[in-house]
């Protein structure tokens, strides 16, 4: 970055893609500098693809394919990745859901063939279902235990309403105590097929070496012949107009913090405006010279943590920013935010500020690209939801290209709308019946 | 792993050291197939170095670098870094201090300038100060609301008592509400000279040009010759008993979950006891084959999160196991802890979970340290901590000798010490008595 060049990420390797008869997609990047590799299946399958009374399923699944299958039981699963020490996990998101495994590339094929088993062949036992309930209800009960957290899933109803998007992921103590395991194994069967699914792996390994370990893992279940002929279901696509602003969620809680989220409908991922509006956020709430951590933080000692951010789906996005404070400065904090995105609506940012802030991104950019696990992440998400793979350099490129009326024009856009309001705290009455003047 | 060959760190490279006049040691591992570096300034000074009246000013100190130097404002050290995308960050733990920033390689310079700037030639201007003390009252009702978080801190409480390492690094309200910059002053002075610091840089990067640029970072502000013919300070050393078990912490919060750490004293960091110590923490709740996650979460459904650890001092160490559950499971999570500690104290592990843990043991340390953060990590805190780094490959060496016995012995000796143990959560009095019952 100093000296004016480019970045390049050292992590950068080949990229290669491979779509199996059956509709499987494999891609892959080969990183020969590193000892390790990370494997990801990716299911095009979110939180919002479930009806209201299906809320959370498609979370306790992830948890269900972890508890055995035809030819293993859950502890041989754990036991198995346990040994060689990798890391396997998965997460559940509103578009996709992952399944991954970090480990020493020696030990990839043995990662290939206990992923892939966990996916296509699932047992959904009864009992096993009953445990993980208990599981899956703690893990809500801890998201609640975590206001800065949960404030998250308060400000996307504020926002997004009683809708598929708006409805948190884990689902509710409500319907997770609902589901049977007959509607689990049809949600299962629906969205787990070889057309929904990409396998991704980056790290130090031959691409068709792993094509040929994933093919044997899924041939192994049936799972290619199943859907034999079938193309890869695409990205998802569409555009949503999201409600009007104004809206203010408070949860009372006995928290030390009020903990907030302010914002209003941001771009989706499809839209070229979300480059600008990436930079306008880097600046606005990005860093420690970022305008909000100057404001709030660092002038006037009113929070520890504040930052803004972006987050785009298929069809629509969000802005929002983030603060956490104690309730009696919860007023002064609001105001500062209010302030500081109506500044930037009328004015965009100055020369100065846009450079620092394209550095910010390009920089943290190729920083995270030196680890398999975000190589790997990159991979998967970039094939589900564009159906291509971006480069760095091309990402790189569209960070360098926004102009200031670019930010200017998104500024005026976005921060110009009206915004909503999440805040969880111990608030007064009075405190609380002044937060619609916060969103006025 | 798999194969039976012992991993090798493909980031490991060369390690280097130098001392620099006036006592400062600068300690380096060239990586070049990355295109990152991070720079760590760590400093020999923690918590535990504190009267009780002084409870928290490490941390608050460690906030203050960031707050201005002779050279450069705060907004000057921030907007510098986040202009080339750089992380730069620090924390406060016990023993020591650690300022760091990960950087592209081609930004090291820069990186060494600023945090070396930060660590000589800080002003802890007196407003600065005032606007600092309320953004660590809100860092401490931050930490207050995550009870996940401070139960370790109300462990340490009943574990270590009111001393020097039972206090909590952030202080309280009361002691952070008092400080003077005169003391916060004293202390910097009294702690942050050279012989007190370890410059640690891991990347692509080479020893000679980096000595260099430290050298002249700290020339400019005069902190070599200041202490010119001084020695870097030692290792701290010591031996040091623990209070006895038995002791019952209960904070009660009206939260959804009950959190409880339950343990007992370890072995230090200097006690080679440690190695067998921590393969016995890895097979009790170090993944999710482990015994604790088995019995807790997979068979029985009570928990979301459940997991062991060791936690050494340069005189003394802890172990602990750590879940969350509802507070009506808490007296059934309690006793499997109990029974799986008596278990294990009373047998030992058996061959194949002794090579597992060891397998993941060792695992999880080669692919730690596929990024420079965790290899500059472990230059820095290895110089302070023992004054000589030990390698990868003897690290795994010393993992793979433990034996059954060597654990049969850890077990017996440690999990027969009587526990201690801390909760928070909304409990009744009927289940608050009980708890004397589970140390009992």
């Amino acid at each position: 970055m100093s000296g004016g060049g480019r970045p390049t990420a050292a992590g950068e390797g080949e990229v290669r893609k491979t779509v199996l008869p059956g509709g499987l997609r494999v891609i892959t990047e080969t990183v020969p500098t590193v000892r390790s590799a990370t494997l990801g299946i990716w299911a095009h399958v979110g939180s919002r693809d479930e009806t209201p009374a299906l809320g959370g399923a498609t979370h306790y699944l992830e948890h269900l394919l972890f508890k055995g299958t035809r030819r293993r039981s859950a502890l041989d699963i754990s036991a198995t990745l346990d040994a060689v020490g990798g890391e396997v996990n998965a997460f559940t998101a509103k578009e996709f859901t992952c399944y991954y495994a970090r480990v020493l590339d020696s030990d990839l094929p043995l990662a290939i063939d206990v992923v892939g088993d966990m996916l296509t062949g699932s047992v959904l036992d009864a009992a096993e279902i009953e445990a993980e309930r208990g599981v899956i209800l703690e893990e809500i009960a801890m998201t609640e235990d975590d206001p800065g957290d949960c404030v998250h899933d308060l400000f996307a109803r504020a926002l997004l309403g009683d809708s598929p998007l708006g409805r948190p992921v884990l689902g509710t103590v409500e319907t997770v105590g609902g589901f049977t395991r007959d509607r689990l194994a049809r949600f299962y069967r629906k969205h787990y097929d070889a057309p929904h699914l990409v396998v991704a792996a980056a790290g130090n390994l031959d691409h068709d070496t792993v094509v040929r370990q994933v093919r044997a893992a899924f041939d192994r279940a049936g799972a290619l012949e199943r859907t034999a002929g079938r193309e890869p279901v695409g990205p998802r696509t569409g555009a949503r107009t999201l409600r009007a602003g104004g809206r203010v969620e408070i949860a009372d809680r006995s928290t030390e913090q009020a903990h907030l989220v302010l914002g209003m409908p941001g771009y989706s991922r499809n839209d070229d405006r979300r480059w600008a509006l990436g930079v306008l956020s880097a600046a606005l709430g990005g860093g420690m010279s970022s305008r909000l951590f100057q404001e709030i933080r660092e002038k006037r000692g009113l929070a520890y943590s504040t930052y803004s951010y972006t987050s785009g789906f298929a069809d629509c996005g969000v802005f929002g920013v983030y603060a956490g404070c104690r309730p009696g400065q919860l007023s002064d904090v609001l105001k500062i935010c209010r302030d500081e995105l109506d500044q930037a609506a009328r004015h965009g940012l100055p020369d100065e500020e846009l450079r620092r802030a394209i550095g910010q991104l390009s920089g943290a950019t190729v920083l995270g690209l030196e680890d398999t696990g975000a190589l790997m992440h990159r991979l998967g998400k970039s094939e589900l939801c564009w159906g291509e793979q971006l480069s760095v350099d091309e990402m790189l490129a569209r960070i360098a290209a926004v102009t200031p009326d670019d930010v200017r024009e998104a500024a005026r856009d976005v921060l110009g709308r009206r915004p909503s309001l999440a805040v969880i705290g111990p608030l007064t009455d009075r405190q609380a019946s002044q937060l619609q003047d916060a969103v006025a």
